[in-house]
């Protein structure tokens, strides 16, 4: 059986959006990023800016999160109800399988079934900075600090909703160091294992 | 440039070491692993298995580190003598070059080289266990009991040594769960990468 989902973690800046998506291409599977977050505004009636933050950022501090404080849905608290319905959404669509999915802590959420692989990827923060420069522009704030603020709240999230350690080896079947094995590279050698693996 | 040295951390059961080796003699490199432990053992007059225990799990509790307790060389305590020790012989391998290194907190210890890829092999305790009673046999203690002393000490002597995480994925290019990838395609991964890597 290969491996009909597959998970993408990934530090922020390291390029593991855009290999998701490439291997979602190559193989020609779905591929669920900003769409999951469409789906959860869509169901939850919350808006797409305090999703995003609240499904890979959260417990954030927000001017979006603080002007939900108190809120409370089906008995709990705006935050844990946007990462339910996430959650939904998430199982819904590894039901439909053959899909690359990004971020979200999706290993974790899909880790009772066998036909996932969960990858990680990174790179260390001087080639990630040069990325996201390239990417998004330079603003006020250095780009080492943008990194490693995003980072800590995706770490956060994380620990928060599965009780584990962000990016952790243990946790995921492959990580990759995309600064220097290379996007292409990675992109090879997840496609190659998820259609043959067991 | 293709990578002349490999490093292979392992949580133990994973088939770290078999990797290695089956690597080593793919690409044609030198294997060390208990060839380390001779060499210190050379140079320090200490017994091998003190050096196993000091080298890798030391912080320990063991009999053997008792027994040394309060004894001095050159200014350090045996256990940092041993590691010192170590760490030279590790960069006099790294300097021949070609060649794949087993646990020891090589990664750490080559992290200036640009021609190292560093790996760590991992897979969930039940294979491990099963490995290792394969392996070994059984003993007394349950395996899994086995496997969570040593990793424990494993990782204790990895922070006090490197001031870093055991098994985080950032403090490797490549880590890889032998439990679902499989030993003989974790060869192929790691023999393809260290080849085509510039």
């Amino acid at each position: 059986m290969s491996k009909k989902i597959i998970t993408i973690s990934r530090q922020f800046g390291s390029g593991g959006r855009t290999i998701g998506k490439k291997t979602a291409e190559k193989l020609g599977y779905e591929f669920y990023d900003k769409e999951i977050i469409e789906k959860v505004a869509e169901e939850s009636g919350f808006e797409k800016k305090f999703i995003e933050e609240e499904g890979e950022y959260s417990p954030s501090k927000s001017i979006f999160a603080y002007s939900f404080v108190g809120r409370s849905i089906n008995g709990m608290s705006a935050n844990d109800y946007i990462l339910s319905v996430q959650r939904k959404i998430i199982l819904n669509i590894a039901e439909k399988g053959n899909c690359v999915i990004v971020g979200r802590c999706a290993d974790y959420i899909l880790k009772n079934r066998k036909d996932v692989l969960n990858i990680f990827v990174h790179a260390d923060i001087a080639k990630r900075a040069e990325r996201i420069v390239k990417l998004y522009g330079e603003t006020d704030e250095k780009p080492e600090k943008r990194l490693t603020e995003k980072d800590k709240k995706r770490s956060i999230n994380y620990k928060y909703y599965t009780d584990q350690i962000w990016g952790m080896a243990e946790n995921y079947h492959l990580t990759l160091d995309s600064g220097v094995i290379g996007i292409d590279k990675c992109v090879d050698i997840i496609v190659d294992l998820s259609s043959g693996l067991d």
